[in-house]
């Protein structure tokens, strides 16, 4: 509640108007973040509004099909709301300022403009825009070879009226570099989210398949603005009921809503459904019912989706149940489902995400397990690879699994839901930790051997190329529980559809369409996003420090973690390895050896502590307390100072955003004001409980330039008990 | 998805415009069900729209309090929707058509009317308006003592505008009937909400104290709307945190936002606080530490929240600790948190929902433990009973604890959300329920001593009371999942308010205060509502029968369900103990014999099987399958006859809800619908699963009348496995 001072008489018509104003917006909800990027605000540049509505003031467009529908829906929604003119149809391109659009099979038009050479080009997901000459008017095309083309044309044009760029000579074409753009809801089938943070799961299971939640269709459209093509519904810790009727009568119906959108079903399956569902005593891929069972069960979910995609596999791993419980191995297990998928061009994605507790060194698994399997996976299958060798840590060297599989499809794995990043309260733009993934270089084929060029399939000519995000969406309101957790769901789609394209060019796009055009607020906002993952690195692990969570719920510190069950590498010391001496894993040839895992001249570089880039010293390397840095600093003075930084960045993006207040609407700006104090007061809870902890074994001072700890690192245990944190 | 038909070239405006109009409507989720009954729009009958707009032309509005100012908005909110006019302060009443507001201490003018006789009978929540002379000029008054009278006062005159009434010589007084009306979440602090299905909490405790998310001051509004007073948010199997500095500091900013509305803030405790939180190595009630203990938090909570409510308390039930375990009855439990709450005015509510699994019949465990204690409780304690003996069964007697406790105050608890009635899927408005109870003659001095007259304190002389629902708002946009739990929710403030009401006249108001004032959409609405809840009954547990939930979730049925661990009492059997020869519970002198526990004469008419109101019958008897009905059947075919009806009632349902397509927005229109298709579903699930098995007893045929029921019992009772009923 604003605290306004009382009033006794009223005459002061200005006061009643203003709370009448935020009144109304309250109630009416008008900025929430439901619209999230695609708020269709009128344009508010006159010039630019002046040049779009003269652009724009008749449209032609030629298509049949429930796709078509959803663009001239889209085409309404759009023109009607950025330039307040519902769209004037036209049979045929009459005069200049007309928007042509269609592909060569729906519009004779379209085919006679000899556009033959770009289309070819453009493959079944791409599209151009381009003015040109259309029977002697100038016009502005959308082509594409399918409709889904012109869709994903048409949000390309918004997006670049939202951001209130030239269009006059507009000449543009995009493909997507892969071809699986897939979201991964982690969303159990009692409907809560598993690393949700933003209400529960979007699927109401209880309601369906009667009641369509208008949100299911919203929720295509945003993900189909963004260039997503593939969603996969259900927790990759699968519950094997998804694959009964009751589910699949369920699904379909959401099958039969994406899929206009060009947005294909995946489902997580559990590995022992022959056991668990299916009657059967074994699970065993090399079992000949069990084979066949899987086959009925492929056949009976085509017979409720048609294009249905394939299944997202999380198998002999964290303990869910694989091949490896019946002798065999990946390639086995995965190849089963893949041959009975192949016949209706379904695919897998076969999680690499493995890790074994015998191992001396957790990050060393997944290469181990899969590299020598290399080859051995049918041509429908994926390895679906988180972006490095742990679990979506704030950083983490790329994996090097990137460039060890020459011979097998391999995808990446991000993650939106910001599992290790504070959850849906802290602000934490994933794009330049997608950017630093995708553009590490492997040196797989020499120089130049960049991840990105690995999963787009231009390094080894991977047959199926993909990129996937776990992002978050729930039944909260504004979809992602802190309102910048959008961005980093866009960054994926945009990320997906075109890996060169930069976090800070995301970012722009991004601050535009969700909030304003207005400079004084795109600059200092899109800075706050640029630091914000940097600064979740520094308060929480820095100089390759990682995992330092508290277990279970991997949102607050609890770096003195020695004990988790009977697994180590559940711990926080586990990965820390502090004592008197130093601190930090070594992974060189005196250690576990990790460094191997990558191509030369990398491995060299990051086995050597003085060649490794500091951000990665203590993942691969054990140092002395003392051990000097480039700054001069020794590694406690470094540490100290990263922590302190991490916090100083947070009250920088408080201070930045409490100078925008004004920029925006009320409803936003005071939701993100509180969520950076609640962030503010967490990163100091994080640098507190670290620095204090390492100082027990380093035995150094905190210098004296910086604040005092607010508490003592007994408090701090002790608050780790106290704070019962919600799973939403 | 509507399935529309998909076209070719773009000629038709008309269906662009249609298609635009849809998605709007979508994406802005105008009629999203999030206003409920404050909707506010404009008023559509004309000559009425004239009237008010004749009467309200000028407002003078004296006060000054937070409570004043919420009110002030509320007027202005409610103008401009319903009358489409901004309002027109003035400094005094100058012409006809003007709107006085204030109590005698803030406006002269209001105390210059001579109401000081009239204002004497309001108390301090009461208030009246009235058309009448206000120094020469036509006015209409709204006064009371205080300001949160004036808001009651406002919201009756919006609930008049909304459903359209007269308002010409309005003189109304109102004064609510019980003191404490309180509304119960049973919300975690995880954010889960027990038999909460809307979602997961309203209560943000990961980024509270920090954010005040909008939805709270909402929340507060609606309750005020409807004169509920006081909240308990915490769910009464407490967690013994909620007691910790760190989350007062956030129950204070909720009782913050509450409190100009007038809601006092309630908190469940845990008995077993002293030890679980406390350091204490007993919470034993009559410890001198404990009682210092309680005594310190209670300080504790006021220093936070002055005017606190007070605890509510689940204790020696299902579980949850109390003072049993130390040898101490409830009494001692109770008064010592009494004792501590006493010198801040604070209560505790004490519930009575206690059955122990050695008792030979469940439902008369409450009236033996607390008969005996009564007049042992302090003045500040009040007993909540649950309407009935068992559990929120879709229908019970009334509790025999109302009637036989003269000495301590007893209010009672009423559940809004739908544990039993389907969760959110069911439509199931409760108010005849509710009236039900509320008009139930008790006997306990003579005839005329109605439940609602023990509660509202007239019958005993009671020095506190109250009546309590639990509800289920949750996160979900309409808030309560089904739009028409809405209605329960509103009910029961109505109720609660004024026991007089009855549930027709209730719903007549929130329907067309939540829908329209359509009589074409009221009357066939109006209908459906008030045969729901008996559908409720008919399809589930018809003639008295009780309980046949399978168990855990309390949504399909289970009556072969035989075994829950060690407890008998969480069976189907224990209550239907149905065989070859009968089905029923003899609850007479040859049974349990809990019909003693009335008063005469209801004893003797519960106790004999010819004159207890056969909705009873195997409630309180045992009985044989050919036991003659009034109806001539006997009382298989009678029961036979009842499960049917009730799905018939469902499709009766339907098809009145069917007919109103166009009466209102399509967006509640297609859910309700989708809703109506689960619950016909689900109605013949419970019908073929009940009578089939009963048919395993009886031996006798479902008569030929019937549809064949739609799968064998064996396929049902599988089915109760199959569907994984999702948490929310």
């Amino acid at each position: 509640m604003p605290s306004r001072k009382i009033f006794r008489e009223i005459t002061l018509s200005g006061i009643i108007f203003l709370m009448f104003f935020s009144l109304q917006t309250e109630w009416a909800g008008a900025e929430d973040g439901h619209r999230m990027w695609l708020r269709y605000d009128l344009v508010s540049d006159p010039v630019q509004l002046h040049q779009y509505r003269n652009l724009f003031r008749d449209v032609v467009a030629h298509g049949s099909s429930p796709t078509f529908e959803v663009l001239l829906e889209e085409l309404e929604l759009g023109m009607k709301g950025l330039l307040g003119e519902s769209v004037r149809y036209r049979a045929s391109v009459e005069r200049p300022g007309t928007l042509l659009i269609g592909t060569p099979d729906s519009s004779d038009l379209i085919s006679s403009l000899g556009l033959e050479m770009k289309l070819r080009e453009l493959g079944p997901e791409g599209f151009l825009i381009e003015q040109m000459d259309v029977g002697g008017v100038n016009s502005t095309v959308i082509a594409a070879n399918r409709d889904i083309g012109l869709l994903y044309g048409v949000f390309e044009l918004f997006r670049r009226m939202q951001t209130e760029q030239d269009l006059v000579g507009i000449s543009h074409q995009a493909v997507p570099r892969v071809q699986h753009r897939v979201v991964n809801h982690w969303d159990n089938l009692d409907r809560t989210v598993e690393r949700g943070y933003a209400g529960i799961s979007l699927w109401e299971w209880g309601t369906l398949p009667e009641y369509h939640h208008p949100r299911y269709r919203e929720y295509a459209r945003f993900n189909a603005s963004i260039g997503v093509n593939a969603t996969a519904i259900n927790n990759v810790n699968a519950n094997p009921l998804i694959l009964t009727d009751h589910y699949l009568e369920k699904v379909k119906v959401l099958a039969d809503i994406f899929r206009p959108y060009g947005i294909r079903m995946f489902l997580s399956v559990n590995f022992d459904s022959p056991r668990r569902i299916g009657g059967l005593d074994t699970s065993d891929p090399l079992d000949p019912d069990v084979r066949a069972w899987w086959k009925e069960q492929v056949e009976n979910v085509y017979s409720y989706i048609p294009d249905f995609g394939g299944f997202l596999v999380k198998a002999d791993s964290e303990g869910q149940p694989g091949p490896h419980g019946y002798g065999r191995d990946h390639a086995d297990g995965a190849n089963m489902l893949a041959e009975a998928l192949e016949p209706y061009g379904g695919i897998v994605f076969w999680r690499a995400f493995v890790y074994d507790p015998e191992q001396s060194d957790r990050i060393r698994e997944a290469y181990d397990e899969f590299v020598p399997l290399d080859g051995k996976f049918m041509e429908n299958v994926i390895l679906q690879v988180k972006n490095g060798p742990l679990d979506f840590q704030p950083r983490e060297p790329f994996s090097p699994l990137f460039g060890a599989l020459p011979q097998t499809n391999t995808m990446i794995e991000l993650q939106v839901t910001q599992e290790y990043f504070g959850f849906a309260n802290h602000l934490a733009y994933q794009g330049p930790l997608f950017e630093e993934v995708l553009q590490a270089e492997t040196y797989a084929r020499g120089e130049g051997s960049t991840v990105a060029r690995i999963i787009d399939g231009d390094l080894f000519e991977y047959s199926q190329t993909g990129m996937a995000a776990v992002i978050n969406p729930g039944t909260e309101r504004n979809w992602t529980g802190h309102p910048f957790v959008q961005s980093s769901w866009y960054a994926f789609g945009r990320l997906a559809w075109d890996h060169s394209l930069t976090a800070e060019e995301i970012a722009d796009e991004w601050i535009r369409m969700t909030f304003t055009n207005d400079v004084r607020f795109v600059e200092p906002v899109k800075e706050m996003m640029l630091i914000s993952r940097e600064a979740g690195v520094n308060y929480r692990s820095p100089l390759g420090l990682t995992h330092l969570y508290a277990q279970g719920h991997h949102y607050g510190p609890a770096p003195w973690n020695a004990q988790h069950g009977s697994r180590p590498d559940w711990t926080a010391v586990y990965y820390h390895r502090a004592d008197e001496e130093g601190i930090g894993f070594d992974r060189t040839e005196t250690g576990s050896n990790a460094v191997e895992q990558y191509h030369s001249p990398l491995s060299e570089i990051f086995g050597d502590p003085n060649r490794v880039p500091e951000e990665l010293l203590l993942w691969f390397h054990r140092v002395d307390w003392d051990h000097e840095m480039s700054s001069g600093r020794t590694l406690w003075e470094e540490l100290v100072y990263k922590y302190y930084e991490g916090v100083e960045m947070v009250r920088q993006m408080q201070d930045s955003w409490n100078h925008l207040e004004g920029l925006i609407d009320e409803q936003r700006f005071d939701h993100v004001k509180a969520l950076l104090t609640v962030q503010e007061k967490d990163a100091i809870r994080w640098r507190d409980s670290c620095v204090l902890y390492f100082q027990t074994f380093s035995g150094m001072p905190i210098p004296e330039v910086y604040e005092l700890p607010k508490h003592s690192l007994e408090r701090y245990i002790e608050l780790e008990q106290e704070l019962y944190i919600p799973r939403f």
